[in-house]
């Protein structure tokens, strides 16, 4: 299939289910007092985003019980015991977990601007947005308790998404501890990425499986899935960042360069000697011309820096989708590895 | 028994039981990569603390199972039915999330110390703190699903820690709402003292019961009897720091007055039309003089906002000491109805 194809049936996979998942984000974590605290815990996940980790999780569901897309209720669906259980409030967490970690990365980062709006440490103060993420917090792992799942598997669940949330910490703090640092090797970068992006990915997928019932074998060739794509997912980004005309991009192309942001491309090209740090002499992304860019990239290719990230993603994708062969074949399982392919194949 | 009877038993329940705390804190919150973020996630569990709340914990363990107190194995605890559960870990997972509220809380109060030593966000950073915050609030539910108890159990002993870590949130907000608002009802106040303070003492003494198998009757007396000797500890807070004399406080007497903090005593003293904002002219704790002090004690004694706080306190504590009646008749509840007493009795 082309890449077109794949993304207009990986779009409208999403769109079918944003409008169900974002009525139910707004069912399960409703407002409350005091109102300052719920307006700004509610302010981000109301300010949009595409739900990609939500439909995997949906997306999952559905391929295992081998039902049509879409035909079943996501808040009584079938385990594979044939009980029903709510495994729209699954995705909902994760979607929830998602929201709290950009809220407080965003206050470390001291980003100004999210999903198109002010962030939330900006919108309203600091105090507030450590608050609102710290109540997300508790809300994803109390909706996480109310599957209806047997007991021990809703408690598996809550045990791999604390462990999960660990590790999302640890990535943030190796992302910050690399900033600091002389000198990072790609096999830390790859870790980083994994820890701060790709577990959750991973927990997407494979949590639905968990309260479902699902053997560990199937529960563990998910959250590998999720990982592996979630991983191409971030190296695509800063291929992305380099290949992709500013407009398109909605910023400027190379700013990561001008930003002296560490990518899996600019470690790369460190190991091969190349003078990363002065491969643009713009300060600003304002200041950097297509020309400067374009002399940028052909050095990066020439050292093969950008094939080096782009083979790195395309692998981790061909495994993510191998991972999928213990799912029945379906036509959800058709959309998981169309989510997989589109992760490094969207233009932006 | 005499107040200081009670508090030497107290404080000997304590001490019996702290080297075994730190301990399982050690063992259960270990050392990990990356190293910044773990000393910083440990820093302040190291930096020592009375261990009040999982004391609670193993002590309400103890009298449910009936057995003399550190007789048996936290870490293989007799439960109701007879299955061996690791109690502690549940007693350690609430002392975790003591832990990370008050990481989070001397960011957003910008709190230079902390149990006498630099504030984590001093030590460290403030995003290094956030993240230590947000790893301890994970592995503080990782830990809860750890006891080995029935998975039913298990789950709802989270969902209870879940429910309980978004009102501490929201007890939070209120605090510092209440700093920008004019008017504060006393009763909004205790709800808000019940929120930040009192609900995690009520989760201290209920999860045990919880993971052991107890009817939801004593759970929830069990619960009641932590928020009530909880709040009662809080109100006690703002009594001795008009009554203790500065050197036994280890802070300025009546700090509060000078600070403009609200507490129970000058929202009622507002109500009897005192010009609480004016008891005392100094800016700073450094100008009060005990004069000064005495002065605006005396005027507060006049409009019985000392005594409405006092007894206010005495009131919740008889109630929390009745709530244990669910209990077997031993030591441990004997223990339980001394810490509520210490609680108001403490001379600081």
């Amino acid at each position: 299939m082309t890449p077109d194809a794949t993304e207009r049936r990986v779009l409208e996979a999403i769109r079918e289910r944003r409008e169900l998942v974002n009525d139910a984000l707004d069912e399960d974590v409703p407002m409350a007092e005091p109102e300052r605290l719920y307006e700004a815990t509610r302010y981000l996940l109301k300010a949009g985003g595409k739900r990609l980790r939500p439909t995997v999780s949906l997306l999952t569901a559905e391929s295992l019980a081998d039902v049509e897309p879409m035909s079943e209720d996501y808040r009584a669906f079938p385990t594979l015991a044939g009980d029903a259980i709510d495994v729209m409030v699954a995705a909902v967490s994760i979607e929830v977990i998602q929201s709290f970690t950009l809220i407080h990365d965003d206050i470390m980062d001291d980003d100004d601007l999210r999903r198109g709006v002010p962030a939330v440490h900006k919108e309203y103060d600091t105090s507030t947005a450590i608050l609102a993420g710290d109540t997300l917090y508790a809300k994803a792992f109390e909706l996480l308790t109310k599957t209806g799942a047997d007991p021990a598997d809703g408690l598996e669940a809550v045990r791999r998404l604390a462990t999960t949330c660990t590790q999302i910490c640890e990535g943030q703090a190796l992302d910050i501890e690399f900033e600091r640092r002389t000198e990072v090797l790609p096999d830390e970068y790859l870790q980083m990425v994994e820890l701060k992006t790709a577990v959750l990915y991973g927990t997407a997928a494979a949590v639905p499986a968990v309260v479902m019932g699902a053997d560990d074998e199937v529960v563990e060739a998910l959250y590998q899935y999720g990982i592996e794509s979630g991983s191409a997912f971030q190296i695509q980004d800063d291929v992305l960042d380099l290949t992709v005309p500013s407009d398109q991009l909605g910023k400027q192309r190379g700013s990561d360069l001008v930003e002296n942001k560490e990518t899996i491309i600019s470690l790369h090209a460190r190991q091969q000697g190349i003078d990363v740090d002065d491969l643009v002499d713009a300060e600003t992304a304002e200041e950097l011309t297509e020309d400067a860019v374009e002399a940028a990239v052909a050095e990066l290719n020439e050292a093969g820096s950008i094939d080096y990230a782009r083979e790195m993603a395309e692998a981790l994708t061909e495994q993510a989708k191998s991972r999928l062969d213990v799912l029945p074949d379906n036509e959800a399982r058709d959309l998981l590895c169309d989510i997989a392919d589109y992760l490094i194949t969207r233009g932006y």
